[in-house]
């Protein structure tokens, strides 16, 4: 790669060329936004490609496969509720059933857990998602904001161990359990991770 | 690969050549030792290769990367204590202390996760693992066996859970809790997935 060495390349549109810099920024504009709307399994490099105005092969050319792109591109927008105005004993409930709302046909959460499992900056992205999307959430609603990070960190443990064990690892009784099981037994368990004192 | 076509080979000591079914069991064999005793990371091809007593290339030709290995190989104890002796009530507060004494220092489990999460055969190991032991430990300190798979399910996905984002992605709130401080979070929750009422 010649990182900072602009570089022209021609579009397949036949529109003007581009610098290399511009290119990518484009590319990852279309990925975001193609993996937001269609999920990851339905996205595709073409689509992606045809949306940047850019030939598939450079889209290879710089990320190497979907894989890559998408952890290059994972700037994901959890679209978590405001929580400020649910009764601070339902923040549990309210939680666990949006979880289930948001991932339960969505493919985007086990591919960002995938990719972020084995891909550095995969990981990476992981990291600046919770802490500033479900980090800030929880900051508004806990008693005492500077315990704020580690009852988000108990929170992701949980949420994200069901999406790794139901969606990616795929143990029977864990696909088995419906939603609405599924969230009895999690949101007593969200609710003590957010709100209950520190336990000694 | 010609599976069920006899083939010989010869042994790095000088041996007697062995027939590739031979061969591979004795890979896979040596290839659990290594790692069960050494953990993911120690555990090197060579020295499989070495216990196997087979060249390393030939390690590597049946099953692709250090990766492919552990993946065919990954039929691990996890050692979970026997709980039928503890007391009911403080069967959560065991369970958690035991998972922590085992994985703090062992780079397994994280790489059965990253394995698992993107090769369907790491996958299936893992399902079998937690189905024959986790469900097993669990079965015998459950009221009602009938619950035992899903209630197996539930301490998983937060034990895994907690591996992931601890160990794996690496989440800072995470990382920063002390072993007994996560621990006196953890073992209320894995104490109502084994032995609370299901909720309603």
């Amino acid at each position: 790669m010649t990182e900072g060495v602009p570089q022209t390349e021609p579009t397949p549109g036949g529109g003007r060329p581009r610098n290399a810099d511009a290119t990518r920024a484009a590319i990852l504009r279309a990925a975001r936004e193609r993996f937001a709307a269609d999920g990851y399994d339905r996205a595709t490099i073409r689509a992606i490609a045809a949306d940047a105005r850019i030939d598939p092969s450079m889209v290879m050319r710089y990320y190497g496969s979907k894989e890559g792109l998408f952890a290059a591109a994972a700037e994901f927008d959890l679209r978590l509720p405001d929580l400020s105005g649910t009764p601070a004993d339902r923040l549990g409930e309210t939680l666990v059933s949006f979880f289930f709302t948001r991932w339960e046909e969505d493919t985007t959460l086990p591919a960002l857990l995938r990719t972020a499992s084995t891909n550095p900056s995969g990981a990476e992205r992981v990291r600046d998602i919770f802490a500033t999307q479900l980090g800030t959430a929880v900051a508004r609603v806990v008693a005492d904001p500077t315990e704020a990070p580690h009852r988000a960190g108990l929170v992701a443990s949980q949420l994200l161990g069901v999406a790794l064990t139901r969606y990616v690892l795929r143990l029977p009784p864990m696909v088995d359990l419906s939603p609405p099981a599924l969230a009895a037994w999690l949101a007593p368990t969200i609710q003590r991770y957010l709100r209950d004192p520190t336990p000694r």
